[in-house]
């Protein structure tokens, strides 16, 4: 749920450069919504300016804004935050306005954007808006264009949307540490002229990832490759909401990686086309044919196909590792022993030991294995027809024909409930296997 | 070799569902033809339906099918199998067939392929047919969009082949064990018209990697980013066949990727282009000139070159490890230090201590190190002026005139014997060092 | 500083193969300039021959030549070097001619160039000239194409150069090591007409690691993933010069990798296209907007963009771990945790242990944190407005008004001072945070 709180201006704080709020100016500072909920939020019409169709944000939400004498005004709050990473794991992370990723800003090209940032950290913070080209000041590294943000202090930015496209802000200030504990949003600059680069359906989400040990619920923020989890928008499967569409729809998905590797993106069913970069819109041209695109650390991708293959279709990163959750990596291969004798002793040696099956480990997602306190399993999720023993960076995208199902209620968005799971999909599948 | 053995039906087989074999059926499956042998195989002419140029798979081999009332048939036994990962060294892993990887599937544009999958591994299984457009209940997500295939039972999977291309197949069932384990296989599709997209040499392999420790046989599953066995079609140079053309023949060669991390695939002595990937053709004007390709996990690319250059150019990933064979990652550089008297005393602390150079490791690949059994040298391989110092995703691109040599007997290809090393290359090199 | 070097002909050379200079050649081989410094040098205008417009090498240098006969002839030494990684820091390795890099190659379209390498190593060693087009007895796959050149050795490779672009140049063998140790260069081949692709800018760099223990001076060879030094041209920040232009100047970036990860390269301020690769010019068609070009492993790209920004905009590899200094990977999360008292007990049982601030990491990038001899710290770098906290493959582009600023006192290029680092940058920054 979206709450409204209002800023508490602190009675103390000082204006430390130019761009940092001051006494005489806190009053105008804009109310800071913030959203206790992991579930993906309906999409936010615009109610004042130029008109744009709106995009969901996979698990989060968009950032209300007003206008004040033309300019958009935001109001970010860097702040430790709680996030279901899914059903029965929460973790300890810091983003912004009670979540981790922070909330999506959307405006249009040729928006004058002012964006308040109150640091309520305990350490400095500053936030970079990749991709936008801004003037170096609003540039947000923190020591190079502008002072690092005290804790408790407010800055802020002011900039023109030059150009349409698909970013995302995060901090250049103990940029390792914050990312890694979750700092980060996405952007998203609609056209002027909202029939440009017109889809029916258009998504975003980030892709970062924590290692947070079993049992224990903050992330190890030195970690450099041997993540354990692997997430969409803070969340892992089975918490990642199906992505939805209609027989038909021009669908667009749009995803930046803030992890540490790599991440190539996956989709069944369907071919499909790179059409933007953070960098701007691709032509036509340049475009390859792809089923999986791979996106670097610091990229921006978005996708674009037509919905007309009907279908769960399986969407996920295809290292075959981050479509699990937490998991020794060093544990050795068991297939062809017997081993049921010496897992205790093993155990007393090795107390995060995983027992592997004899046959493969296909029984440990079936099986019920005892976890430690708020930790996921490592193959998980049930669909239409049993284990899909997956997690991580995993989702379906569910294509339905307008006339064999009613669950398009609300012809604009279907709203996933929260916490709904792979189980609850069940039923809902055309029977392709003889179509 | 390629055998021949009838499918043996259980007979307590039953129908799981619309897709499981039941017993009525069992009668009908066709053949499953088995290889034992790790070598290239001569590329499948078609014996039937429409005419096509068919690809040689490196290190590997295609699946025989049949024609039954206007369907290709194939059938696929995933099962234990033994590999020879390089001359010397055997891999406990599973596949297809009798090898991993399974055979190559090859059909053409528009046909309709039944492909029958029998279960021989101790757990269940089921397979995704990466980048084919197909009918979701077809797409072989188990859990998702089928049942898993028990052990014991047979699957059967249709669907017409809507577009041509390079394609892959392997598991969406216990997905990170049993591709650690070795299943996976190549699938192209050739066009209706076979003179579009014409080559005159088409290879085709898919980058796989293991972790196995130095004297053992069965991959560790659970490894990350820690493997030790880079592979192409699960073998290791020197166990990768060269890939031959004569001067001017136009070479495709296609390549996935099933590892854990991206590979860019280096080609010495020429700039090429990637013509096709797992989504499609790549159009002309949208082409990169390249000298190295980036794989990324779960994407395949084509590229092409005409072999106007004779000689021996290496092929290889350009990830200096990624030709090397097994090695510990955190031995100490002792470059500079004369390590002799302590040698000995290492080795009681650290049992797979191997002494590096004092001058480098050069010497490690001339000299006759003891390994532990089943355990390939780190660096090896002879070529015509010596030792080739490396391992791994190594091969050599062999261009060769037509009037210089005598080695293509059959012109049409030019059949590798088995086990066939890099020393036996030695004199096959035309002298161009001042050409 | 650039000396000049007479090459000591070995009164026992002996002629091993076609390619290795005899007693009797000896006496005709070239000099050989060695250089002593890690700062940025001059561009070196060509002095015959055809004409072009020199690049600017990154903390490097071009290698001098001389006419012969028509032939361009070059000579590397490679040997042991000292490489100053940043102030406070010195790195054992090997390069060639006194610095790792080694200088960069410069020619024009359709020279010939004769290179002589002379092996000073204490292990046989050869050069690949990678991207390059050249007969295969010269393409330098020791082994493969030519004998290894032993210690003491001089080998002389012969070839036309058929096509401009950017390449570089590094061992093939025991590559893993001699990379690891710090052994490539760049290669420019200009056009032949001055006008084609011309910028007023260029400037090129390659992406290396190092694995150096924190109080040690040699780099442990056998790494794969793990490394601590994240380095252009062996130099890491604050080390690694500033990227100067005027306001309006067209500049191209060249910049390959020869690391073990990919490196996605990240321009604040801008968006821009990748014009090259190491296979040859990208036609406009194929171009994408990009503000992060992801370079693989045994990848070149050039970059283009028009400096129409004044400021000064970040310029780093996106992974946050690649923009740090040395620093262990597994040291616990003690954010909100007061470990003052256990500090000292932690550091009895692991010696390296930088306790991390219960706030976050930023107070250790203010903080006097004492560090072993011969490291640099984990977060360093002063700029304008404070502590800019990075490390690593981290640089600034610095676009200066004509006008505003008098430090371009040598028109055609600005020469930073050797040991400049971020904090001489103070009082430069045009105010452009109200802009």
């Amino acid at each position: 749920m979206t709450n409204r709180r209002q800023f508490l201006s602190k009675a103390g704080a000082i204006a430390l450069g130019l761009g940092m709020v001051g006494r005489g100016q806190a009053a105008s500072v804009p109310e800071a919504p913030t959203q206790s909920l992991a579930a993906t939020q309906p999409p936010l019409a615009p109610h004042a300016g130029r008109p744009y169709n709106p995009v969901v944000t996979l698990n989060g939400w968009t950032l209300p804004w007003r206008m004040k004498n033309g300019w958009k005004e935001f109001h970010l709050v860097a702040e430790p935050v709680q996030r279901e990473i899914a059903p029965g794991m929460i973790a300890n992370l810091w983003g912004y306005n009670g979540q981790s990723p922070g909330p999506t800003i959307e405006c249009v090209e040729g928006d004058r954007v002012r964006i308040f940032v109150t640091n309520k950290l305990p350490e400095h913070t500053t936030v970079h808006w990749h991709g936008i080209l801004l003037p170096s000041g609003m540039d947000g590294v923190g020591g190079l264009t502008q002072p690092q943000i005290p804790a408790g202090k407010t800055f802020v930015y002011e900039f023109e949307m030059k150009k349409s496209g698909t970013f995302m802000y995060h901090p250049h200030a103990d940029e390792m540490v914050q990312m890694a504990m979750g700092m980060l949003g996405s952007i998203v600059v609609h056209p002027k002229n909202p029939n440009l680069h017109r889809v029916d359906r258009d998504f975003i989400f980030l892709a970062n990832a924590f290692d947070i040990d079993p049992g224990s619920y903050t992330p190890r923020v030195n970690t450099m490759t041997d993540f354990n989890l692997w997430c969409w928008n803070s969340r892992a499967f089975p918490g990642i909401d199906p992505i939805v569409a209609r027989t038909g729809d021009k669908v667009r998905i749009r995803m930046g990686n803030l992890t540490m590797t790599n991440h190539p993106m996956h989709l069944h069913g369907y071919d499909f086309e790179v059409t933007g970069t953070d960098g701007g819109w691709v032509p036509k041209s340049a475009r390859w044919p792809e089923v999986t695109t791979d996106i670097a650390v610091g990229q921006m991708r978005a996708i674009e196909f037509d919905a007309i293959y009907p279908g769960d279709w399986a969407f996920h990163c295809h290292k075959s590792h981050h479509t699990m959750n937490a998991m020794g990596h060093a544990v050795p291969n068991m297939i062809g022993v017997n081993q049921r004798e010496v897992a205790a002793k093993i155990n007393n040696l090795i107390p995060d030991y995983m027992a592997m099956g004899e046959k493969g480990m296909a029984e440990m997602a079936e099986m019920e294995m005892p976890l430690p306190d708020n930790t996921l399993p490592m193959m998980t999720g049930q669909g239409p027809f049993g284990a899909v023993e997956m997690g991580g960076m995993f989702t379906v995208v569910k294509v339905r024909d307008k006339v064999k199902t009613g669950e398009y209620k609300n012809p604009g968005w279907y709203r996933h409930p929260a916490g709904t799971v792979a189980s609850e999909w069940k039923g809902e599948l055309p029977d392709m296997s003889r179509k």
